[in-house]
């Protein structure tokens, strides 16, 4: 906890209102209650801070007028908000064996796990060697965990899951905010990872913990192997996303989901229920119609593909040059 | 071993045979013995399954006229195999150093690695640090194993093979059957892998064990960081594959292929010996010829790509308004 | 340190020079001094060659007239260059928790790591439980290290830097010569990885070492999850690289660039400063202008792909039907 004041001191920032104010923790606007310290980047969401419920909000000059709270004004407010985010930052302690405070029921908890302060075990849970789990995290009963595991800052884990060897929960998000020398500042990640009943969680894969909120594998999920989960992503009930896939930044994908092998989705997009995507397809845009999707260069002869390459970079070129309009071509 | 009665009531199959039938192990259809169980998803496989060794097969009724032995008969043959598998689950604990039944010769085993029961480790290998290998492995002699890898269920390794630090060997592969309300219920692999001489795999690498058979890496391959190997799938002597490429479930490779970093390979295909496929690219068809090939979108400023991008989308618009037929287009 | 007589013996050489010279180490070509060992496989390389400081040269005989110094010949130099880079290896073998002539400072060093000998640990730093530090390693002040990570011969690391867990910094690259009866050799990589100061590295991420010379990841870089790194590649400074990207072996980046996720990297590029790339594009020729690029098909539904990949692989067909030149099309 630091009050108004010294954090104002930490970025510099002109204070509007009350210096001790004492703030318990960051949350986003939208959500902030009282004691929380919230921000706004942008007039876009000038309505979420004229009525958010945050006992202070990090904002620009221009956005003052919107706000009804204390305020610590800035000129680059991600920039303070990504310094800000280091002060409420636990760090952590690796445990040597089982804390005393962890109650582990019968779980088998192999040879040189770390099982840190408060985590709980459900029954008939097995931990393989060498896996490290940090304080606070809760993980439900029947659950497989593998070996060289790495379960981090309070994740909480439902029941009758399978985490293979390798795996990493709750490693930091990538958020970073660049000054004008265009250095990057971190954003200390203050989320965890929330993982329902069910789910299964394949070899090497990582699952960034949320920026101020949690990140979300609904139950029933299956990951594969070294797939990629971003901080904020929400995977809905029963989804399936096979090998090598990575799903970027505040992503929401729906239920019954099948994402194939080394999909790219990119961040802050929408994905409904039922949709399937095909190996090696890029998600670059929301998909709102459940259905089946494609996007790949089909695979040719190499010399074929240098010919067709060209002409493929002269696409605009080829329909100008045949005086073809988007109007003339019927149809979407 | 379970009866055959036991397994019926678990998945709620018609029994027709024998009650007290013991069920040793299962296996595919096509390479099942006496004492085994099998199954047959669909007519496609109707010779093989009157033709069977199996004492057991797991059909739907429309297949009971071409079964010749004791049958399950459920309604989703493939939903009952995944739950039946997990019967014949060997259920692993980790040892706290080397297993007292653990033959390691003059291994030098690192500290901190789990080495479990019947593991039998050749001469003058080197264990790294925090390395876990699980019941039943063999690994030959000269091998060179990193820190904080994880060997898993029976891994059969070769001599003079080289595995980097991170990696995972016999991880569960991604099989999953859907029930009716679109629930994944994992299959449990019982396969393994099995990697021959002179192979190196690089750092983080995933290969998982085959679900019935196994998985082989054959003799003289080569696999770089982060690549993704799924279950059932064949690498053939001397073939290279680059870093964060996947290879999807029962696809074949022959011998002294060289696959680019990043390329996906869907499952189920057969790739020829001497194929050269280029970074990035997709594998979505047999190949069949030796050769090289390709298949990726060229890299443009990205105000060109945006509109090269929307006349391709348009490209069948295109022909359409232009009246050119695919006949008209001369040589494939 | 070997003779040179040694040296030739085992790749049964020709030596032209001085048998009993000792050779201390290897180096390429340009940056090679007495006492070293080089080797050029291409006459494109004869000025250099005839230029060296190398004290001796792994060559062909056609390239024998440029050399003025001592001489390997053998018909394949990269395959006897491969084989002799073994030579030079040193054999780690793993410390059971702090060596005795490791400095650690105030660092916080968690159960079960290994930290190997003459390691140096800056204040300040913590080092996450079941972590392998390898001999000769550096780690400067304020570093925060995450748990099950690899770091691996005598990496560098600077101030400030995070690395999350189940990351590898300095795994073998993936350099392979192939004989005339196409079977692997492994190169034996005996440079290391260099670390800047503010980098973060992410969970699973990779970075191999180099092969003579070192792999730099310089100051302020930002590495997301699961990221490949190959043997001999630059980063510049304050260059920011999404989830899942891999760079292939000496490929440069500069700085300020920003790379998407799931970006392939060719080898041996150039990307020039202050590039952005999309996310799944890749990058397969210089990037000598800064700006965005994109390369990657539209997102489509399945069917209307199946009809647009028809034509796309038709593309050189289409422009012949039509007598469309490439001299036709006006700009670039």
């Amino acid at each position: 906890m630091h009050t108004l004041g010294e954090i104002a001191k930490l970025v510099n920032a002109e204070l509007v209102g009350q210096n001790d104010l004492v703030i318990k923790s960051l949350a986003s606007i939208n959500c902030a209650k009282s004691g929380q310290l919230s921000y706004v980047v942008s007039s876009k969401y000038q309505d979420q801070l004229s009525n958010t419920q945050a006992s202070a909000v990090i904002i620009s000059q221009p956005l003052h007028k919107f706000c009804n709270t204390n305020a610590l004004i800035v000129d680059d407010v991600y920039l303070a908000f990504a310094q800000i985010t280091h002060l409420f930052k636990h760090k952590v302690v690796h445990t040597n064996g089982i804390h005393t405070s962890a109650d582990t029921n019968n779980a088998i908890v192999a040879p040189n796990c770390c099982i840190g302060e408060r985590v709980s075990i459900g029954c008939d849970t097995t931990i393989g060697a060498n896996t490290v789990v940090e304080d606070g995290t809760t993980i439900g009963a029947n659950c497989t965990i593998g070996a060289n595991v790495s379960i981090l800052q309070a994740t909480t884990i439902g029941n009758n899951v399978v985490i293979e060897s390798g795996a990493v929960i709750g490693s930091e998000g990538f958020g970073n905010a660049r000054d004008r020398h265009k250095h990057w500042h971190s954003i200390a990640h203050l989320g965890n990872v929330v993982i329902g009943n069910n789910v299964n969680i394949g070899a090497n894969t990582s699952i960034d913990r949320g920026t101020l909120e949690d990140t979300h594998i609904h139950q029933g999920v299956r990951l594969d192997n070294l797939v990629h989960i971003a901080h904020n992503v929400v995977i809905g009930e029963d989804t399936a996303i096979a090998a090598c896939t990575g799903v970027a930044g505040s992503t929401h994908i729906g239920k019954r989901c099948m994402i194939g092998g080394m999909v790219g989705v990119v961040g802050h997009l929408d994905i409904c229920d039922d949709v399937i995507v095909n190996a090696k397809s890029t998600i670059n845009k929301n998909i709102l119609t459940p259905g089946i999707y494609t996007g790949i260069m089909p695979l040719m002869p190499h010399k074929k593909w240098q010919i067709v390459g060209v002409w493929l970079t002269k696409l605009d070129k080829i329909t100008q040059y045949l005086n073809i309009k988007l109007t003339h071509l019927k149809g979407k």
